[in-house]
């Protein structure tokens, strides 16, 4: 039977992960972003069931029990978790899925879904790292200086992931993440029951 | 430090094997196709060191013996075979060598190196199989079912391979290897030891 594969990606706060990943998404065909459940409320514009499935924490606590999330986390005052539910029917129907998570979620994902590919960001250097980490908004150095501990510390995860990209040259990262989905779709695993009828034709 | 990737080629007769390689090293750096020792003549235009090692018979009993070859094979009258200190010598200056081989050969090249990665090439159908086996000259019926026969055994090997790729569309197909090769290179192995300053810097 055709099934999807997982991808995992992660990547530091700065790293520019959310906009090649969306890049990424609008270049390939059977691809999609993975939709979270939340309980934060939606901001103007987000619509529910396409960037988000927003519940009540009643509701995210009540699946949480029910072992209905792959992975989940607290962030601030609101949960985020995604639904292995959402996720196996999108697999099912043999579209890749691409779930953007921090490392701690890609440990979890690793463990309930061991053939998950995982893919880690890195930013081009230190400087740049720092710029853009910089550039979000006019915060204080003791803040900045947080935010950038917080992402050496993600950063020095890197080892747990199958794949390294560099966001360097922006075209060229999104060409390096195409050429692993495109390479995965080519594995044994993923390529031999799409060619079960060429592999009949051949082998009667 | 830095080191190539083995990656082992097979396919049946009429596949199109070589010219797929050989469209694949001309579209990429740092990537050679093996140069195998043989004890056959060479041909009008060979050359020793870049088509094959040429050898006498004596010598490659005695490399035979010493265990200094990865795979060999014995075809008709003339012994072919790959010799470990080439490939290594290659691999560690971080080049990527393709070995084109049939699956005997890759079963002893995966004993030996098991983080080989392996691509089976696949022909798009029996017609064309056959069609690509009658074209090659204009022998007997006899002789072109013995060769479908033996493509067909060769192709039943399938599944000891990691990749499959199915040369339908020559161009596709090319860019199906390159995509291999391309992912092959961001992987954890391959790439950390290339990141090696930025990671340092990153992490520092």
């Amino acid at each position: 039977m055709t099934k999807g594969t997982l991808f995992t990606v992660c990547a530091p706060s700065g790293a520019g992960k959310t906009s090649l990943v969306n890049a990424l998404v609008a270049s390939l065909d059977n691809l999609t972003v993975s939709v979270s459940h939340t309980t934060r409320q939606p901001r103007p514009g987000e619509k529910n069931g396409v960037n988000y499935h927003f519940v009540t924490e009643d509701d995210f606590i009540h699946m949480l029990t029910c072992n209905l999330f792959l992975e989940h986390a607290q962030v601030y005052d609101h949960y985020y978790g995604t639904s292995q539910r959402w996720l196996l029917e999108h697999l099912h129907t043999g579209t890749d899925v691409i779930l953007e998570i921090d490392w701690q979620g890609a440990q979890q994902v690793r463990r309930l879904k061991p053939d998950t590919v995982t893919i880690f960001i890195l930013p081009p250097s230190r400087e740049v790292l720092e710029r853009r980490l910089r550039s979000r908004g006019k915060d204080s150095e003791a803040v900045i200086a947080q935010r950038l501990q917080a992402a050496v510390d993600d950063i020095s995860h890197y080892v747990e992931f199958d794949y390294l990209v560099v966001n360097d040259d922006f075209s060229q990262a999104v060409k390096d993440l195409q050429a692993i989905v495109h390479s995965q779709r080519l594995t044994q695993l993923a390529h031999a029951p799409k060619l079960e009828k060429l592999l009949t034709d051949l082998l009667s």
